[in-house]
């Protein structure tokens, strides 16, 4: 059994940071680094990259809308032909600073509100297919099983790879449960830990009714912004090891 | 005789347009195109991109400081580290732009205040100087004579290019009149274009004390963002080739 | 008779203009002027705000969603509390510059996006409401007949203004033809000042279908940013004057 | 005798915080509340400003160079006319936020490298002090002794107020030494306490060489963005307090 473990990171923008980037890239195989739109200045994209090309840990690109001050996390409504021009800008830069440091980008995960959009908008789940296509046919999209975006990429030549989250509630249908949503969250490393064994070796997922619902993920996405982020990643990856699950990129 | 001619390109930004960019591409052998820093939405660079592209234009990236509300005209006291980060993802970007759209970067030209900052400050020339090393050694930066940056690129092995200034006047020192000067810009096509013709032919430039002063350029600068631009450049290039002067990209 | 005539200036951003906004100056009795957040750097906004002063004109924060590359133009999820906050930074910016500048800013109007979402969406509508209530419920907001803000600004005892737009198509029920309809968009300046008259004397518009549409309001609204705005406006307000109707701000 | 305690407040963005706003605003009577340009969003203003006015704090305007990657901490050459424009627009954004918050701005305290530029440059210390006069001439500015700020603002009909800062080393002649040298900043929170009880009462500081050096202040700044920040500011208050001094806003 083999399960690949990403993060968002590099989400900090100059003075600013979030999440420990250091102790994080030290527990994943997959770093999603923020390209600059919704975070990510230069010099921390310069210094995460190094840091993971020095750990092996695999370099995504985590592309974004243009919304520093939304963090990214608000929907828009921007033209398609301009959100590729977008993609692409935000693909390049990063993959090119990952060259610079010895590594390159090797998948891209939409960031965000544009992550959740092409799960069920083709128009922009297209445009984000294309700049990935017009960049680099080689490259996979990270997105959720179900997604519009598989079908419209498969279409153009470029894989996609799913991924599912163990600290997030599922829906007896198998979505996620809304983050405002009270329970949303899962907060508990053991509990946490556990879904993500169950995850990766019986490919199910507890929902909030209780019933078991099957979840096709070859990664699993940890949350790297929020305090106890550190925690629940290490006893991830601790409860992956002890269940003789091999972490190991998808890539 | 042989001379390339350069101009910017690709400086607006959203709903903003400046200069025209399609025109002057029909004209120059080289187009600085703006990386989004100073000016340039993605959608602006990848048109921009595509338009040199199928003109068999050779393409620059013209990085700058981060600073749109000053079209990267303001001296900016940036950490070297940063400044490096900030020039490699401008760099990457649009030269992942260019490649995305059949062509690629093929040398870079600083903008504005970071173009003049760093013919005198070697701590930020370095800095400019890193980056292009570490994104694509092979990459020649366009500079005037006499920059600092010309004797840093050399130790780091990166190639410069100089470059001249046909409508701007000259200090019997070789020195550009400053812009604010009276009488520093020249608009009268006709004078422009003799001036370019001397600079490619005799390699010289009469001062604003008439004096002959010497001109090293493997390249002319026209500028793109005023209202007569694309007549002083067809000035230029005409006057260029009925002199017998062949214009050719110097990358 | 009486009627306002207002249009969007202030609309550069750093190096970059949009529309003549001193030539507007002159035929408008209201400028919308952009407050830094779709457009508008604090220089542009001030000297737009003094010329306004010194020709009587009634001044508005023509506030936006935060979205320079966009131009304001594209929808955004923001959450009401964000929105207000952003709504009252806007028009507290505009109004002390404009006090500076000997004037004061006396209604608001949304701007692109936020405009037409707030006709629909009762939330943001109550957000920006809520904005200006704080700001001064004294400030009428410039709408649109049928627009949501009506009910939900009357609530909060702010007063609201209805506008026209003698340049664009109206379908039979009263509505606008969306812009990227074909014939959205009125060119001929006769043609548009015509309208403006009707609208201001018989208080009706001919749609698309050639029927009369009623059509209530006090103000019509002329384009700043396109080529032959100040053409459509001097038409517009020579059609009104030889046909008997003041020109006048409403507030 | 009586002293003011100020401090940085409202320097997050988006997602992203520094320090501790809450607890900061129970110990200091002044809060200098970023004003958008280097931190601060529109709701982390309005949020930051409500806290200040239930708390009884004095608010003051933090205006900086627009420069939000940079914190504001790069010098930046920008024409004096854009500054004043610059300063004078978030003056008045952060006033009206404050006034819909029922308090109001009363005083300015430039921030980072645009507080340094102006002890030193009369030009751009002009174009700051245009703007306060412009806005309303009875708002202090709080600067340095010895800055060039006192003679110009003075000129203006500007009143200005003097700060020290109790956490940072001072060199004999009674300047600060600078933020990168070993030892600029103290950490102990009695040591700096102490220091601020001798500023307060005996209007002195021990300088790096062991000399005393008169400081004339009527506040003292303890800084909100470092990890202890909370700490050192309790320190100061609880030290000043025991040592008979009042702690009391200067406005």
């Amino acid at each position: 059994m083999m399960i690949d473990l990403n993060a968002d990171l590099g989400e900090g923008f100059g003075i600013w940071r979030l999440g420990d980037d250091m102790a994080l890239l030290d527990l994943v195989t997959s770093a999603n680094i923020a390209c600059g739109f919704h975070a990510g200045d230069p010099l921390t994209i310069r210094r995460t990259c190094a840091a993971a090309v020095d750990r092996g840990v695999a370099i995504g690109a985590q592309v974004s809308y243009r919304d520093l001050a939304g963090f990214g996390r608000r929907e828009m409504e921007v033209d398609p032909e301009e959100l590729c021009a977008e993609v692409l800008y935000q693909l390049a830069a990063v993959d090119g600073i990952a060259r610079a440091m010895g590594g390159r980008v090797s998948y891209v995960k939409p960031h965000g509100a544009l992550y959740n959009r092409i799960c069920r908008d083709p128009e922009q789940a297209d445009a984000v297919v294309e700049a990935v296509a017009d960049y680099d046919r080689g490259l996979p999209v990270l997105t959720l099983p179900g997604s519009a975006v598989h079908e419209i990429a498969a279409r153009e030549g470029v894989a996609t790879v799913t991924e599912a989250f163990a600290d997030r509630a599922y829906t007896p249908s198998g979505a996620l449960v809304p983050r405002r949503s009270p329970g949303a969250v899962l907060h508990d490393p053991a509990e946490v830990a556990a879904r993500a064994v169950r995850m990766a070796t019986a490919h199910t997922v507890t929902a909030v009714d209780g019933s078991q619902v099957p979840v096709d993920a070859r990664s699993i996405c940890v949350h790297g912004d929020t305090p106890d982020a550190v925690l629940l990643a290490r006893a991830v990856r601790d409860g992956l090891a002890a269940a003789g699950v091999t972490l190991k990129a998808f890539t």
